[in-house]
């Protein structure tokens, strides 16, 4: 028995997120079908992050139990052979029997893309959040900053997510400008259920005027839940990468 | 009578090129059935580009006649609302009776995007084109530069297609990358038939080391229908925008 973990990137436009669901196709959903096809055993994948329905990843982590003879990395060209084209595996590798996904010290980046302008995009549409109203990117870089350090995001999480603690440690959180298109990168120790849409929601109120860089600080001061926001679209977001600080402390 | 100029962008993948057929979706079908039916009379536009099947567009131009009432400017948002999330009008202007969207001096500036990795990406994969092999760019980057200037490019053409000249002079020719993003970004006062996904499959041949950066100049003294390329796929290329030289006179 050993234990594979997959990096798995998706456009998420035609799932109903990540966990499984008795009738709609989940990215759980099709990596257990299409592992336990390939390995010819029953196979129930563990997930790092749980995504919504339309969210995409570059680099969301699953792990699995096999006793396949196959060499671990050699396990992502053949899984890609049978998955549909929207969700490709970065790579596959095993790892220490303990290696769970979602206990662990990790850091997660995430990026939301806005597209700014009088109209739509249609190339990109699937992957960013439409805001014809004009933001001012400034402002909203100026906000971003706010978001860094070790806070209290209760303000950023929709009614009745379950959690024991809502205090989360942002690392890095920018917002750039390309074109029309403005994107957040932000990274953190970890995200409540919303938080990054709640984060995106907030700085588009602020790029728009409705409110002042300010706010997010006031937020943390006085945290009430879902009192930030409005979510954002799930479409404009996009997980990038999930850091495992110990599997990187083993490596040294 | 009025003649109404558009601006129109479209995620190519769902439709079989611009030009109209008896069953397929095509953009100048849509636009045709959907023009008609906003502003109740039978519309039959004539497009810039008659690009193909799976190609994008920011920028295509097409223009229609009209007894409409409607001013010019308001064409765009209305026309919208009917069209589907993968066409959307960028703008629409009233332009001089005369004013031809293919008869004219030209700047047509294109894209073709390419994603240089192990696997796939799948978030942008419905407008990149996926390439494994390792790409030099610097190569590339050298070889997009013979490009420049007045040249026959017979050998970037494929067979058939119907023109007294092939002639064409580019104006910018660059290639830059981004992450895992290979584009080249090409301005010319016009193309020939699949032009430039062969100029793209050419820096692909070169960029993986099958060919020299040098290979242009000898297509270009020694032209030979289809000789170059290969012809890179039609997901990865966008047409960016097109500039009309004698309008941008008359504007100043």
């Amino acid at each position: 028995m050993k234990r594979i973990k997959l990096v798995v990137a998706y456009d998420g436009t035609n799932y109903c997120g990540w966990q499984i669901q008795p009738k709609d196709a989940t990215i759980e959903g099709i990596l257990n079908e299409k592992l336990s096809s390939l390995l010819d055993e029953q196979i129930t994948v563990i997930g790092a992050s749980r995504t919504d329905s339309g969210v995409h990843a570059l680099g969301n982590v699953a792990v699995f139990d096999t006793d396949t003879k196959i060499a671990g990395e050699r396990i992502a060209r053949a899984l890609n052979q049978r998955l549909p084209d929207d969700v490709v595996i970065q790579s596959s590798e095993e790892v220490p029997g303990d290696f769970h996904p979602r206990y662990q010290d990790t850091r997660k980046t995430y990026e939301y893309t806005i597209y700014n302008a009088a109209f739509d995009n249609p190339v990109t549409a699937r992957h960013h959040h439409f805001v014809y109203v004009p933001l001012d990117f400034q402002r909203m870089s100026e906000a971003s900053q706010y978001f860094l350090g070790e806070h209290d995001f209760l303000s950023f999480s929709t009614t009745g997510s379950p959690t024991k603690t809502t205090v989360r440690t942002i690392y890095e959180c920018e917002v750039r400008q390309e074109g029309q298109y403005i994107t957040m990168r932000v990274t953190g120790n970890g995200f409540l259920y919303n938080m990054v849409r709640m984060m995106a929601g907030t700085l588009i109120s602020i790029g728009r005027g409705r409110r002042e860089p300010e706010w997010i600080r006031e937020l943390f001061g006085n945290p009430k839940r879902g009192k930030a926001g409005p979510n954002a679209p799930a479409k404009g977001l996009t997980l990038i990468k999930i850091r495992y600080m110990d599997q990187e402390k083993d490596g040294d």
